[in-house]
């Protein structure tokens, strides 16, 4: 057998990178910062993507494909926004390779500079703007809610597989509207969206909030979050939603004649989440014995492995098993009934456990004898035996109840882990122990920034939900009108 | 009522752009040559990916993905490859913009230059060989199905939306097996895949054959094709698969441990089709009113347009409209209802046989009376008045009927514009007016050269169905054991 994972409670990152590497999640390329998604990862990733494309659609959302490539001169023109993403842009500077006159390989070619630079997208904003320019004359053509799945390049200097690479996948909206409060209806509505995702499917519970200006999206008015909280007591963004305002609708000059015949600057949204989730997911909810995956997001959501001796007793468990196989299929379940050869069972019940397949079903000669099976949960690591009459019906509740499980865990862990802190020993005191605090603050990006500086705490949001409620800032002892989250984070 | 498309007789070039444009599938972006897939457009593109998608799956294809660049010295790796695609590369030099000391703009950041070049792939047979060295060990590990949705970018001088852009979206299937024979196998299985989508969804009948040695794709041994015949009598590649041999794994070093404990190189294939499976769509079956799209590829099937005089007109028209609309659905046909009111039912009859809706139901008062509905075919542009009761499995069957007659008239077509000639002469009379030629050729890379330069015609393929049977080469009367397939070609 395979040596074990790193403990969590010794060693969290370690634990994490052996995960992504032996559940076969992904593993990082030849090129810096970038990571190839392997089969069994890209399968979580597909699963996510249908549920989401599934809800934006649902909200009246259409794809749509726009270039890989932003010109310069593009992200110039809204200045923020420049200054948010010129530090970290790849730049295509060429357009041809020749054969080095000098020796074997090959050199880029002098003689193909571009005329202008261009940038890999960072985010699309510049590039969908200048094309919103030609689409948008009237209020008819309002509101264009479109959709994006692509690729983007962010040259980090510190990168971590899934939570932070260079390159990474994800989806981006970007919506025009003909008045501010359909745009920052757009921004709330798609935060509401993510949230009944990463809660619903990922079983992961956030905190939907504001960001301060000092976090937020560059370009945007304001930018909204949801943040949740992974096992070591960090926080991890799982999504944002910005109203960006006219900011882009004048940069690009994109204007439409309203309703009462006068020319007008559209209101801008753009929200994205990408494979940061697939981090999220795995930290939120794993164990010492490997991943622990939702069973709405798992590939496999039943595997079947038989338990015998001799190749006689595999084909009459096979007999067995075959139309409970076929019957979880036909019930909408995806199930793999794993009868290779080379390994013995007790092999396979550990790498299904590691690879995190919800419920796994034991089958072996004393069970055909009892017309039972053993099932066994991955959440919670329990076996119970069970008969085979309805036991269909019994894996259907049972995932369910699974997918519910894994959620209420993490809930009641965050809600452990929230902690309400009224001094700076205090907050001191428990940032070095982990978890979310709430705290007062008293509105400033200098108090914010001492924070941090002294603490390595960020402000993840302010809570939309929270309570008014006056205060002394925890830093400053100013006065504060409500408290905000902080933590450490991803 | 807008200005009528160009007709295919008088400017064919001229009706393909407009289409593309008209009935909101595409457009040109500000980076020359990258393209903004419409939200149309994309939909069109999104229930291709799903249909092919689908099939991967069915034939043991799991996706997973890789980054999008390149290091320069992996295109090095394989000559013949580095050779073909060097001439045309994106090419990211630096990784950071800085603001221009002397203005007020950003500049690429001279501080940020990179050790070694990155290329944007322009296909990935090198980033993913790379990876699978430490995926494949044992024979176990083979064969080896994979699959990944992509863009890519080939620097082309002439670009054309759809047919020929420099970014594009495509998927790339790239495989290991543990035996050659295995190999050519898995090329010709995806081959037949390829040629069922396109018949069977696109309604594009296809021949199937083999590349002559200089059209084949650079680093294969052996390149497999399916071509078109377009309404121009010009040819249209639209899918090909590749058997690799043992270049790459060699190129890579990657050796797995077959049964007998000996050391090999895997065997390779890979294969692709692209967003260009847009172009001949509209190539192939559109017409001078329009866009005419098989039933199993448009994202509307079923238009019902509303035909009234009166606001109360419409309501008792809806009223009517409406269950029909949800049985409809029902029925998993997608439909639409058109009751938008500032357009008159004779511009939505032309805007939706412009966008290639194959069912244009049509109601007014007096179909009200008769419990009847007029049904519009966009294929053959007739109109019959149907008894409401029924309608569903009437409409059922008329989208089955127009996806056949979609392709038969396609196949007709083909079949009237495939010639088989015998002499110089007849050949170049004939490909002066289009089609597929069938013709005797001596097999010499310098024959099909010189044909292509005094004709423009090239070799589309070797059929794989062509029958021994002896000739003369149409250009050089050398002799030739079968004919071979000539067309000009996009």
């Amino acid at each position: 057998m395979a040596k074990a994972l790193p403990k969590r409670s010794e060693n969290y990152s370690e634990w994490y990178n052996e995960i992504v590497k032996r559940a076969d999640l992904a593993e990082n390329s030849a090129v810096r910062g970038c990571m190839v998604i392997k089969p069994y990862g890209f399968a979580i990733w597909e699963k996510m993507q249908r549920a989401l494309d599934d809800m934006f659609k649902a909200t009246g959302h259409q794809n749509a494909y726009f270039p890989l490539f932003v010109p310069k001169s593009f992200l110039e023109k809204e200045e923020e926004h420049a200054e948010g993403f010129a530090k970290e842009c790849a730049v295509v500077t060429h357009y041809r390779l020749k054969k080095d006159p000098n020796g074997k390989g090959l050199i880029v070619d002098p003689n193909a500079k571009l005329e202008e630079e261009l940038i890999i997208r960072p985010t699309s904003e510049t590039v969908i703007w200048n094309a919103y320019k030609g689409w948008i004359q009237s209020w008819r053509d309002l509101p264009l809610l479109i959709n994006q799945w692509c690729n983007v390049v962010r040259w980090e200097m510190r990168t971590r597989i899934f939570l932070r690479t260079a390159e990474f996948l994800w989806q981006e909206g970007h919506t025009a509207h003909s008045t501010e409060q359909e745009a920052v209806e757009e921004t709330e509505r798609m935060l509401g969206v993510y949230s009944d995702f990463v809660e619903n499917w990922m079983a992961v519970p956030v905190i939907q909030g504001l960001k301060t200006p000092g976090e937020r999206f560059a370009g945007a008015v304001e930018t909204y979050c949801i943040e949740g909280l992974m096992q070591d007591g960090k926080a991890l963004q799982c999504g944002t939603s910005h109203f960006l305002g006219q900011n882009f609708s004048r940069s690009f000059d994109v204007k439409f004649v309203n309703k009462e015949n006068q020319l007008e600057f559209p209101w801008a949204t753009s929200w994205g989440v990408s494979t940061r989730l697939m981090g999220a997911l795995i930290m939120a909810h794993s164990d010492d014995n490997g991943l622990v995956l939702p069973p709405k997001l798992a590939p496999i959501q039943v595997v079947i492995v038989p338990i015998y001796k001799t190749p006689e007793d595999l084909a009459v468990i096979s007999e067995k098993v075959n139309p409970i196989f076929e019957d979880l299929k036909a019930a909408g379940i995806s199930v793999k009934y794993d009868d290779s050869d080379h390994q013995r069972s007790g092999w396979k019940f550990a790498e299904y456990e590691l690879r995190g397949v919800p419920v796994r079903l034991g089958m072996g000669m004393r069970d055909l004898e009892n017309g039972t099976v053993e099932v066994a949960r991955r959440d919670n690591l329990t076996k119970e035996t069970q008969p085979l009459e309805g036991i269909v019906e019994h894996i259907k509740t049972l995932l369910d109840d699974i997918q519910q499980n894994i959620y209420d865990r993490a809930l009641a862990f965050r809600e452990d882990n929230t902690f309400t802190v009224e001094t700076w020993d205090e907050f001191k005191d428990q940032i070095e122990k982990g978890g979310f605090i709430m705290a007062h603050w008293d509105g400033t990006a200098e108090t914010e920034e001492k924070i941090k500086d002294e603490t390595k705490a960020t402000i993840r949001c302010i809570p939309l939900n929270s309570i008014e409620q006056s205060g002394k800032c925890v830093y400053s002892g100013k006065e504060s009108a409500k408290r905000v989250l902080f933590a450490r984070a991803y």
